[in-house]
């Protein structure tokens, strides 16, 4: 995780502003968890489950809020 | 996913922004999850499970928050 | 739910306010789950549930945040 | 529930603020399960399981950002 | 808790902000739950509760957006 | 805990504040429980469960966005 990843919160549409909350969702399990397999196990475990399914979602929806605000929500488009 | 499906967070009204953050919320869970048949299953679970209903309704919320700051609050209306 | 339920995010008091969002909170149910019979079954289920309680309590609180940055806070009363 | 309990969001210190965070986190509960004989069986419960009140805290927590910004942060005091 | 707890938000630094953030996450299990031996047993239980230590954490959380908006961020430090 | 470990909030980049989001998830672990060796074990556990990595995700998630507004979403960059 030592390169760039994360240069900028700015995004030119409110669709790219969703995608990279996504990102920002998913580094935090990476760098929380290093082995690959193991995060490999987890994703497919995870994929199946609702709740955990959501739980996702929900982490998104507080990045996207967070990319939003970066963005001025879109507003001068 | 490739088109286009949020090209901005303006709507006419506060209940059509409500109806912009449940596709928010469900949108991750697509992303997340390609496969729909695995989807579908997931859906007729929780839609009987009143913890996962509570849980989409809070990122339901999470999402209204950003919508709703980024159309100002509707408050010209 | 194709009439008008959500004309605009003001109102007159806090209080009204709170019902407000209470009134959020439900609806991304009502929206999720559209079978009636279910949606019973389940409000039965969790209004005896304290963990279910706290998770709509916590939905509140987030519509409850946007409702309240909508009004201003109601500062001018 | 007919009778005004929120006429503000004012209240003259942060501690005071908190102090109507937690009201404010219990009224949801009120609402939602309107048997008082089970409330309190509810309340018997979750009071012993920490779970339970951690997420009761979060709740509180989330209230008090918006006790809290209604109130500019008491910067006057 | 009838003293003076929380007599402002202000904080010198980030980090004495941080450690009233855990403060404010912690008073709200204290007002809920009044008998201290119970509480005593709660703390020892949730310690070793990876769920319930990262679900303080998440309150501290919130809280910590509170004070450090109170704040300014500190950014004339 | 006594030696300075937050003397602020601002960071050069985007991925900086995300590292130092994730350091602040950390830390109310560390304070709330002080045996490392207890630590230990609860990190060894909770990073092969996949719904504590996402709960840790989403407290990473809340610092970004008090690390993400301290620093002006880092416009200016």
């Amino acid at each position: 995780m030592d390169e760039t990843w994360l240069p900028t919160l700015r995004t030119e549409t409110p669709q790219e502003g969703y995608a990279l909350s996504i990102k920002l969702a998913r580094v935090a399990v990476k760098m929380t968890q290093a082995d690959p397999a193991i995060r490999d196990d987890l994703c497919a475990l995870y994929e199946k489950d609702a709740d955990a399914l959501i739980a996702v979602s929900s982490v998104v929806a507080t990045h996207f809020q967070t990319v939003a605000a970066a963005n001025d929500y879109w507003r001068d488009k």
